[in-house]
């Protein structure tokens, strides 16, 4: 089957799309219209048509989507429905919070291994998981059909670990290291870079104080 | 001074300048052209034109951009020159990586205090500040000027404590709770929703998959 190229702003709002129509099926409603889920989701009805456009459209026929059809069929656009196997390189803080959390595991994504540098980590469990030592991390990559590796590493040590782990075979990197990481094709990566993040809060800060300040100088002319 | 609306694309783009530019600076570079950054950040020329022009351009001059003043100007746009008080609200793994991530006090941004409603968890500190049970924080934003308070809570609670957060003078969220906010104009919110990051690469593996699995058959025919 010929498959568009869709573009990465579209699959950005894919996993938004597959939460409201979770809780909406959690809550049993069985259609809803364009126009509904635009209110509920605070988008457009039309940015929604023009996003479900680019997987066929999904089968709105007047008188709504059908709402397990549609969670359906977006969970497997987002390979939710195939099992992914996970280890996290670095079991500080926030190795350990992605760990320990049980929501990834019911969506597929099962964490297989933790690795960290530290000696003083190792043997801790998270979620009956050891941490092992860094050097292990090739073998355990090839025995145990591992495909996402996380990095909740510094950025200093993540460019070397990254391509150590395209070099065992990782398929995927979900990037928590401050840095921007070169990769062969076809190897995934999907950054959360924390600082670019609460920057833009402080942008958007700034800028509505900046704006309201002038417009308060402007009133009491 | 008229200031024109700038989108959240060119806004989100601002950080990944700003960390390029940091470290030009560290390496002692004192102006680069925008097609030399370009190569380095991997966009084209004619988006950083683009981009800078909403901030007036720089001032290039033909001879590449002044990097300290460019550094410094980003700064500034982005709201990094100001100090804000941060309060953390969920003191877990989630909360504790945050609370203990220096960089972010580098740029301005303090941590003040730290809350969770697990008593198991009262008193334990990060970075020298003890986590208080959740009845202290009215009082607490209000003695200590808090302008922003970060959730790494269970969307089950985020919501309500984001309406409490925002009657005792909180003026922005950076929430990791998996749930949108709706709060007052003039609020600012700032989501990073792990789940939905991690949607995103898992589609780009199984889009890999299948695009490669095709092409192989099509090869074989």
């Amino acid at each position: 089957m010929e498959q568009k190229e869709i573009s990465q702003a579209v699959i950005s709002r894919l996993p938004r799309y597959f939460r409201y129509l979770g809780e909406l099926k959690d809550e049993g409603v069985e259609r809803i219209s364009s126009q509904e889920l635009s209110e509920l989701m605070q988008v457009t009805a039309s940015q929604i048509r023009q996003d479900f456009n680019n997987f066929g459209g999904f089968g709105q026929q007047g008188y709504g989507y059908n709402v397990e059809y549609l969670y359906d069929e977006i969970s497997k656009i987002l390979g939710l429905n195939k099992t992914h196997h996970l280890i996290i390189i670095g079991a500080g803080n926030l190795g350990q919070a992605i760990g320990n959390y049980m929501n990834f595991e019911r969506r597929g994504f099962i964490l297989k291994g933790l690795f960290d540098c530290n000696p003083a980590l190792e043997g801790k469990k998270v979620r009956g998981i050891s941490v092992q030592p860094m050097d292990h991390i090739g073998e355990f990559v090839k025995e145990n059909d591992i495909d996402i590796a996380v990095l909740t590493i510094p950025k200093t040590s993540a460019v070397a670990i990254a391509e150590e782990l395209v070099s065992y075979g990782i398929k995927a990197i979900w990037n928590f290291a401050h840095v921007d990481l070169h990769v062969p094709e076809g190897i995934q990566v999907e950054n959360v870079h924390l600082s670019d993040s609460l920057m833009k809060l402080s942008y958007n800060i700034n800028r509505y104080n900046s704006e309201n300040t002038e417009s308060r100088q402007g009133e009491g002319r």
